[in-house]
């Protein structure tokens, strides 16, 4: 998908909502663990009744790998489950030296045909192209994340005083462009998120802060929005797990409608 | 496998090869093209010819990943049929938040039976720790890499002007100790791998540079070498795919013993 198309989808669905598929077999209602596939029995209803309010899916890869070889087959059910016209992201955090993230890149966007992988940049530029030579597919870069451990390197100060998400964020506009780049931004206090987005202005963030991680969307969409909108906001247990019973669906649509309301609202006022 | 019977292992072998099975179907021998499953068919070829040669087989996940559930069968079936005494790492390089690690830790450590992970620090403490909560079961930690992208990010001067790997190495082993952590250090130029061996003294430090990739095992030992030899120096293309055809395992082999009789000697004077 390429960012004029997902920014349409934003615009008509006035929504930048991005669903987590986390899709844990501990968590989900158990009337489902009859099912063949209980895990892709899940994701099918979730899709149902969130796909009018989402622009993009996120299933986290390793509740799938987990379940070993029935789990990749559960995520490839779902992948193709997915309407096409909404933006899919494998939230897999690979990178590894050129062959290899070759190969990670033709499992995630041939093998399995998502429009984007998370990846990690410590590795540097040679573990990141080789994702970045598919025609409309993303990276979508670690940069700040909003876990405790973010702190331990992320914002340590590195040459020329810039903490290290920014060198990631400064060093990787080299390899890739805003039509196929985007970042991981777990920052969710407006100071924090401004000052990301000062550093690559036309890029898409990935914000997986808000729900049960935390976080304002009101700051981050005051703060964080671009022209192009510019923010997929995540959103996991807060939707598929907001009912453990047989009403799952139901209850997991209000909760994705009740974000797109506000979020339709910040478009107006921010974009 | 604990720390004592690896280096039982390494004395008793008079060898600290690890072998990588970074395994191709676009480069295996022909004729096993018709087998039932060509990956698992090649690994167990390799591994009863290099077995008597190697404390450590590494496959590298993405080359099974590409292959969708059938590969992770093969994966599955590779793993079982590794001799119990021989270390075996999961070349993944994981890493995400906390809840997530720990799922990446069961696919590996109790889904399939892995002694070892390899995992990306970027995100810090709580993307590593769940994964040294397996007694007995070892992370190996990127600190510095063999690739050209290693420069980007690795070696950028941080606080106290450390570079960005010390800080790697230093911090971690407020997370883990020796009997849990590796490190993977691609370091093959003598004084690099000596400056490395000064911030983690104890440490097992896993080597992919021999081979295909370059560097030299004579100074790999000789400064990187402890009084637990705490090297296990990784070989996958130029054993693996010395030939070609039929002869695959037996050339596959008499490249093993030509390492294994270096690391002998090697062994005999520095450790």
């Amino acid at each position: 998908m390429d960012k004029k198309t997902l920014f349409g989808n934003i615009q008509r669905k006035a929504s930048f909502l991005c669903v987590g598929l986390d899709t844990d077999l501990a968590k989900i209602p158990s009337h489902l663990l009859k099912e063949a596939d209980p895990i892709f029995a899940f994701n099918r209803e979730i899709i149902d009744k969130t796909a009018d309010f989402a622009v993009a899916y996120k299933p986290n890869i390793a509740f799938y790998e987990a379940l070993g070889p029935k789990g990749w087959e559960s995520l490839q059910k779902t992948l193709e489950y997915i309407p096409k016209d909404i933006f899919t992201i494998a939230d897999a955090k690979r990178g590894d030296i050129g062959n290899t993230s070759k190969l990670y890149a033709k499992a995630f966007f041939e093998q399995m045909d998502f429009d984007s992988i998370t990846v990690a940049p410590y590795m540097g530029k040679d573990s990141v192209s080789p994702f970045l030579e598919f025609k409309d597919k993303w990276v979508i870069l670690l940069a700040l994340t909003s876990n405790e451990g973010s702190k331990d390197f992320q914002v340590l100060g590195t040459e020329g005083g810039k903490p290290l998400f920014q060198q990631v964020l400064e060093k990787s506009q080299q390899w890739g462009t805003d039509d196929n780049l985007m970042y991981v931004v777990g920052a969710t206090r407006g100071e924090k998120i401004a000052e990301v987005r000062k550093y690559a202005p036309d890029h898409f963030f990935l914000v997986p802060g808000v729900g049960a991680q935390g976080g304002s969307l009101e700051e981050v969409a005051k703060y964080g929005m671009n022209k192009s909108c510019g923010l997929l906001v995540n959103s996991s247990r807060g939707i598929i797990y907001a009912s453990e019973d047989k009403d799952f669906g139901d209850r997991a649509r209000v909760e994705a409608e009740k974000l797109q309301q506000e979020m339709a609202k910040l478009l107006e006022q921010y974009c």
